[in-house]
């Protein structure tokens, strides 16, 4: 059994497993101070090992323990680890602003090169950025996401065009509307941000951009239809195209139940298999779930103008597009590529572990 | 309520809602032939749709549904979704084929470029492969991935280079040994792929390679001790370095309880918030699968001669190096890069929903 800091400092109330405590040292010789990385395995130390001595003084608490060790914590550190942090990683709904058709978030060029912290601080919480009067020329999609991050190349390769095709492989290069959706729910992981670039506009004004905070709906579901959530976040469904496959629900949980990642799309969508009870209880969920993406006043509206990018959360945020005139639209060309996450965050992540 | 088609169709015992039936028609004006892709949103169908007539002829079940519209099914098809697919995605526990210090799977340089799927099948299912005869040239890690996906660029860079740093900002740039561990569990999504090139290798053997199989260890640790694995599969666990965090469990699980994913890395873990009996019971977990992920006769070990390259599914397959001796070593270098299992699933798939 192990012991515990409160068994010999009752008054100090810092309930923490020696084990934990040991772990944690954050001497140069258990933490590398350059990387912040931790230099020893949980194997190294002593399963069994206690605290045999401690005391605090101006702010510091010692701790020596049965294996010889000495560690020195700052009482504030401890402190703040004695509860969990709601906000997690900041991926889950409570890390997040969640929104009905908010104003967009914007952001010129040129204020974006001299910092895009505000912006990509929009992006992180609000889950999607419009940045104005960036370049008018093939590629741009790519350049902005470099600015910040990385690529994601896929089989669509770095970059993809959005405009009509004569045979399409992809219902997105038609002029049909499209519904609320994420992109690759086929592919594990998705690609976690997208980001689209116009180049030249539909001439009649068609093809308008939406987007839907799948997050928001999501709590929605979980308020009105407890049973619709419990199904869609615990059911696995397949999404494929090509001979990309991914099982994954439509409404992704984290361990403790926060919402974290929403898979919806439902030109990839399989037929689900199973017991004919789970089928049933899966349509009214979907069609819930359904419901709420679209219900009035969910959506927020825009048109994408030439120099016009808008970058979203493609774990969170679902697009569409309205139908267009095919003949007023000939010429409508946007530019797309994929991007992550983990880049936006650590640009706006407001703590870290060490100089890294 | 839905009607079903086992109503009209008693003998004939296809357990499906009628709604399913009619989402999942197959006929060109619900799926697109070309893209595979679904027309219609479930919000386009009738919620209370039913079977009005029904009829087998030939291997094609029609079914006539009460909103005029017309199904054919090939019975196989429906046949086919009658169960769940055991082996869902291929990406969790089911779809693997688990091991304990297995041979390598390994193929030629020349026979991967002729033809890379029997070395990315092996990648698939057993989690790794060794290629040998590469190029001993800089950069030619980049080039193994682009022979059959895609490079996932991360603050690292596209590559990175593996050697002994005067002022390293990682461990994986000493000469210290490493125990086996899955790289960037502060990143999510994680890079599901890694690959490890050498150019030059240390000149007293040290630094050998060795994996195991994370799946295998935590399906001991299930069978072994089930309180363990529910902790570790239930319990988000924060891993970060420099302003990256995740907060993910160290045994991910699927919706209905399939190990998907290994997140495990002591030298990026942080310390566990919280109440001091969820801090015991996670470090009696940790500890227990630690001991499973190093027990004997768990890891194969080999060693990266100049051309050798190793790449792994860094969701699943833990890898680790021994210590080497600096000064025998100063020349040691290996290059490695992250890329996606997507890419592999696109060449190594045996099904495909449409022509893509």
């Amino acid at each position: 059994m192990c012991s515990f800091i409160s068994d010999t400092l009752r008054g100090m109330d810092l309930p923490f497993p020696a084990l934990w405590l040991r772990d944690n040292c954050p001497c140069p010789a258990c933490r590398d101070p350059r990387s912040g990385q931790k230099l020893h395995t949980v194997a190294d130390l002593d399963g069994e090992v206690s605290v045999a001595a401690s005391a605090e003084s101006g702010g510091t608490v010692s701790v020596h323990f049965t294996d010889g060790h000495v560690a020195r914590f700052e009482r504030d550190w401890l402190d703040r680890h004695r509860d969990v942090d709601a906000a997690g990683d900041g991926r889950t709904e409570t890390g997040k602003d969640l929104w009905d058709r908010v104003a967009p978030p914007e952001a010129g060029w040129a204020g974006f090169r001299a910092d895009p912290r505000p912006a990509l601080d929009a992006l992180w919480r609000t889950g999607f950025v419009l940045l104005r009067d960036t370049p008018v020329a093939p590629g741009t999609v790519l350049a902005v996401a470099r600015t910040f991050g990385h690529v994601r190349t896929t089989n669509y390769g770095e970059l993809f065009d959005v405009r009509i095709e004569r045979q399409p492989g992809n219902l997105a290069f038609t002029s049909r509307a499209i519904a609320p959706h994420t992109d690759n729910p086929y592919r594990d992981p998705v690609p976690t941000l997208q980001l689209l670039h116009c180049l030249r506009a539909a001439a009649d004004g068609g093809g308008e951009s939406g987007l839907v905070d799948g997050f928001r709906a999501a709590v929605l579901l979980r308020d009105r239809h407890p049973e619709h959530f419990a199904v869609l976040s615990r059911m696995p469904a397949t999404f494929a195209w090509g001979r990309l496959s991914a099982q994954r629900p439509m409404i992704g949980v984290d361990e403790i139940g926060r919402i974290r990642e929403i898979r919806y799309n439902n030109r990839s969508l399989q037929p689900l298999a199973g017991p004919r009870e789970g089928l049933e209880a899966f349509y009214a969920a979907y069609r819930a779930f359904d419901a709420l993406l679209n219900r009035a006043g969910a959506m927020v509206t825009f048109g994408l103008g030439p120099g016009d990018c808008v970058i979203f959360d493609n774990t969170r945020v679902l697009h569409a597009r309205t139908a267009f005139d095919p003949r007023a639209a000939a010429d409508r060309h946007l530019q797309g590529c994929y991007a992550d996450l983990d880049a936006v965050q650590w640009l706006v992540a407001r703590t870290q572990v060490a100089a890294g």
